[in-house]
């Protein structure tokens, strides 16, 4: 992308009423524009981080065999009322909205009914189990309050994956390969090394959900670890019960904030039961289908990671999400030459900011915006035919040979 | 995709309560769900279809120099008041909610409003324009009447387009460039020979729009063409000043019905006039910025394509957008061994049937879901390396060697 191409300029200042660091960095390096609390536009730059962390999921989910499909936001009451879930006192986060020819619909704070309705026209047999059913899709809560940027969204973007089974052991057995798929995510999202995977409130059929939460101050749960990390809890089940389960004890455990990125939760017969999901088994008999549900949140992520990486001058990305490898800078006649000649071969890696502006500018921006590698050619460089490149996150500069740069 | 690992299953006969061939067809063949009139889950293959065609909308676009964002639902009422579109006289498909912190918010029909407020953000100076800048982005239209299928959505998947210009000229330049892209995308689709430009109303900046019609007997929209279809208008404009203007006589014009799978209009001053969407000339004097818009109905394409190309069989997709390239059968343990080995070289592009079913199953389904060609592969056809490659829209089978059938 060259920077004189597109729309987006680097600003000065984030909004006024953009408290969060995420939202207020993100807005400032062009990547979103907010449009009121909890509600932001993906600009080019936001879209290509976004775009990046589906992949990654979608790579690692698609190797577990998980089918991906779009569901509608538009929900009808009825399949709702069957769960008792479209009441307002039981989901207090519902956008509600009436229909020009009578009626009154939502708007999907989550998908479990539909979809688990849906799979009443696909499966009739145990030959049709299991499946596990995937979605990117946008989901709309009606969050009372809304100040964390990106953490916490009124609309935002979330992965979430359905699994049906024949038997709790079947389920187990794919709940353990979730766990294990989540890890991998997060370990590629650049962020597995302060993500944990916690213990939380099971809901009526569990005892137990388990929720991925990322260390952050600004993370909007509070967990408890011990000494290791091997126990780490959600505050929301601090209890006697829970820590004799867990063999620790309450001096052993530390307190910290976490932002919750992913959580898995075993939901047996929860939805299956009241919207009548059934399969006929082996011996002709008529069984309620087991079910498992696994989210992660896409653009939160995009916020977590933001947050987590940002330092004083701005964002820096892991390479695996950043929407460019290269920030590109030519210096000089000669450089600006060369790097037009650099940006032509890796276009879609790098980009190139030829803009008519001072290098310090430029700089300072390739630091706002937080790509992962600055290359600077100048004249002075390419006496050996190298470029400076210089390391966003160490801050660390190496002369390298030109052709060594990787696509 | 293996058809024993998918959760899909063609279906003997519709809802219903669906009366449109694309609803009825697309959900027999496992493309869609139906939520409710007018709302739609896009199961695997449906899918697939759409990301095809959002490939070759956003490779055209791209090439133009359009950039990608992605704009929120969710919209605030005091900017569609500066433009007088809240009101539910103005504009009547509004879906419109409460926010648990008070105050309305609505769903965006589209997007004209917030794009415009946004660039208040990026655009001041004459040097910062042209911009295009478009997005695929889920719709919202409160329709009173909903029994098209895809053809008209509730909730609907739409590429929409924005430019940015300083002078008429300019648009007027650009505008006639977006009308060859949509040429080329139609022709890209498969529908170019069935897809005309066509003169609409312009509303009150421009005398005209050009919308694009697709010939469908199921078309919504009535349109007049002259011998050669040199000349095209919609109903909406057949007057006698505009038969004057298109130099056409009512006599020689012929009455047949469209789909209207995109339009151009040329906005003009009509949102950055009450948005104060500004620049800066090069005499330093403040002008307002003028404005074109471009849609494109993605998901009602999809429906466009698969009731065109349908026939009483069932589905038959250009391969530009069919899902799969190669529908697979093997007979016989020689011919579904082979089959296997095909698979693993050609897994991306090939639906591989490997139910437990008759061939004869396995060939209905073919037809009904529409893939390309149907490849089938026995130990007669094996007996000179070959299999039996049948065309979906001819009927025409050819035996081909193997090796020659293409990724």
């Amino acid at each position: 992308m060259r920077f004189s191409k597109t729309f987006i300029k680097t600003l000065r200042e984030a909004p006024k009423d953009e408290t969060a660091k995420n939202g207020a960095l993100l807005t400032r390096a062009g990547y979103i524009h907010k449009e009121m609390a909890g509600v932001y536009d993906f600009l080019p730059l936001g879209l290509k981080v976004i775009e990046n962390i589906k992949a990654i999921i979608r790579d690692e989910l698609n190797k577990l065999g998980c089918e991906e499909v779009l569901m509608s936001a538009l929900q009808n009451p009825e399949l709702w009322e069957k769960t008792g879930r479209f009441s307002d006192s039981e989901v207090d986060v519902w956008f509600k909205t009436e229909l020009s020819a009578g009626g009154i619909l939502g708007l999907a704070p989550t998908h479990e009914e539909p979809l688990t309705n849906m799979l009443r026209t696909y499966i009739s047999s145990y030959k049709d189990l299991p499946l596990y059913i995937y979605q990117f899709q946008t989901k709309f809560r009606n969050e009372l309050r809304a100040k964390s940027g990106i953490l916490r969204g009124r609309e935002f973007l979330m992965k979430d994956l359905y699994s049906f089974h024949t038997s709790e052991e079947d389920l187990d057995k794919f709940y353990s390969e979730v766990e294990k798929a989540y890890g991998r995510i997060f370990d590629r999202l650049g962020i597995g090394d302060a993500t944990f995977e916690t213990f939380a409130s099971g809901g009526i059929f569990s005892k137990y959900s388990h929720e991925f939460q990322t260390l952050l101050p600004v993370g909007e749960d509070t967990i408890y670890y011990n000494g290791d990390k091997s126990v780490v809890l959600n505050k929301e089940v601090l209890n006697d019960e829970v820590l004799a389960d867990l063999k620790v004890s309450r001096d052993e455990l530390s307190e910290t904030t976490g932002a919750e990125v992913g959580n898995i939760f075993k939901l047996k017969f929860k939805y299956s039961e009241p919207l009548e999901l059934k399969y006929i088994d082996d011996n002709n008999t008529q069984k309620t289908v087991y079910m498992g549900c696994y989210g992660i949140g896409v653009s939160r992520l995009m916020g977590v990671i933001a947050e987590k990486f940002a330092d004083e001058k701005g964002l820096a990305w892991p390479e695996s999400v950043a929407p460019f490898k290269y920030y590109l800078v030519g210096i000089g006649e000669e450089g600006i030459k060369k790097a037009e000649e650099f940006y032509e071969d890796h276009s879609e890696e790098t980009l190139f900011d030829d803009r008519d502006l001072r290098p310090g500018e430029k700089f300072a921006d390739s630091e706002l915006i937080g790509i992962p590698y600055r290359v600077v050619i100048s004249s002075k460089t390419l006496e050996n035919g190298s470029a400076e490149v210089t390391n966003r996150k160490t801050g660390e500069t190496k002369i390298v040979k030109l052709e060594e740069l990787e696509k």
